[in-house]
């Protein structure tokens, strides 16, 4: 399994996802799921997937090959806005589908779900949820944050205390947060985590960063966090039984 | 959906559904989803189920007509030990999937779960989760609580604050925090909450509450909770962005 997290705000985007991928509990491997397609001054897509890794790794291969190349269906640098490069997203991971799906059939699932955000000059940024049909969906203030794979156990922290006029920093805390909780709950999802804070008409990634257990900025969120929780759960009063 | 929560304590036994069904967003009623079997002195049965409720509801009734009727098939009043009233609870389940199962499935899926808590006169208290297929695993010291029907949302806060040494009104407040997560995320799981702390050698339900949305004790949990979590979280530093 996998999660992925893309929040929406007002400062820009935080985009992140965990590295574990498994095929049964003896076949684990740590890969990056988040990939991003970048013109300095014009454009910086993110795309952040989940589900059959070979289906996906394929849409990001054939993306990648095109970028530059000038073929509007598969070239991320002629999409004229994000909602034009979802499209293309999507157009390529149904080929990838179509070429895969019936031999894949045998063994499991070959479909996959991505997010997509960031900005294409002459527009805000955006965010889309890519379902594993290829249609997809946009956050907006009210739907601030969208979520693929591993998504219930870390959603809880999000729905309480994520709010649109949070600040990029609060809410890059409650994805860390977030993903600590999917983490301790279920082991399909580990660190590495690729947290991205994308700072609105930017057109860069240079605000990635690679979150390692060990991470000591992630240690103190973490540790502040669990702590606090145990003494507040203390505090709460008990109920009457 | 549902969601209905077991918690295995040195003192007894934490028993929690909600009262939610739905068949579609259009078809929502409240039901009950814990029924109790009790003889003073000698035992108390509680039976928790998610799923389909018209199964879940056959498996109830068929309980309570044959309670007290001697036939060894369907009494529980004459099973020896909890793992043997788990048994009995699974042969009346897999007998109504076997009526109804065919039937049902051009519609939906006719299986469901359950939690079996409680003690019979002679052994512990114990509690078992059964699965759709009827067979059943039991709560230890390890394996702490149990969940059936929408699990994900109200897990983390029990796998980080549950311990086998709690007290049971600690964990009868992590039960209702548990809830409010679950609740919160969620449109098909809803309140009433009853809540049974079964006392072990009590043989007796008589601590079986029914949280309103509007209780004054889970409101006062769920405000406290609520409002320092997000003290919590703002006092938590910042990652480095």
């Amino acid at each position: 399994m996998t999660y992925c997290l893309g929040i929406f705000l007002p400062e820009g985007l935080v985009l992140a996802s965990d590295s574990r991928t498994n095929a049964g509990v003896d076949q684990i491997a740590v890969v990056r799921k988040l990939a991003c397609f970048t013109t300095p001054q014009d454009r910086m897509i993110a795309l952040l997937s989940a589900g059959n890794l070979a289906t996906t790794q394929a849409v990001v291969t054939i993306l990648r090959q095109a970028w530059g190349q000038g073929d509007p269906a598969q070239d991320l640098q002629t999409a004229r806005t994000l909602f034009d490069a979802a499209n293309t997203v999507a157009d390529v991971y149904r080929a990838v589908l179509a070429r895969d799906g019936e031999h894949v059939k045998p063994y499991g699932d070959a479909s996959g779900s991505f997010l997509i955000g960031g900005q294409i000059a002459g527009e805000p940024h955006r965010l889309f949820q890519m379902y594993p049909a290829g249609n997809f969906i946009e956050a907006t203030p009210r739907t601030q944050f969208l979520q693929i794979g591993e998504t219930k156990y870390g959603k809880p922290i999000l729905d309480r205390a994520l709010r649109f006029d949070s600040s990029m920093a609060h809410a890059a805390k409650l994805a860390l947060i977030s993903f600590d909780a999917t983490i301790r709950s279920n082991l399909s999802v580990a660190p590495p985590i690729d947290l991205l804070c994308y700072r609105k008409d930017s057109f860069a990634n240079d605000r990635l960063k690679k979150y390692k257990k060990s991470d000591p900025d992630w240690a103190r969120i973490r540790d502040a966090y669990s702590d606090g929780l145990m003494a507040l759960l203390k505090s709460v009063p008990d109920p009457e039984i």
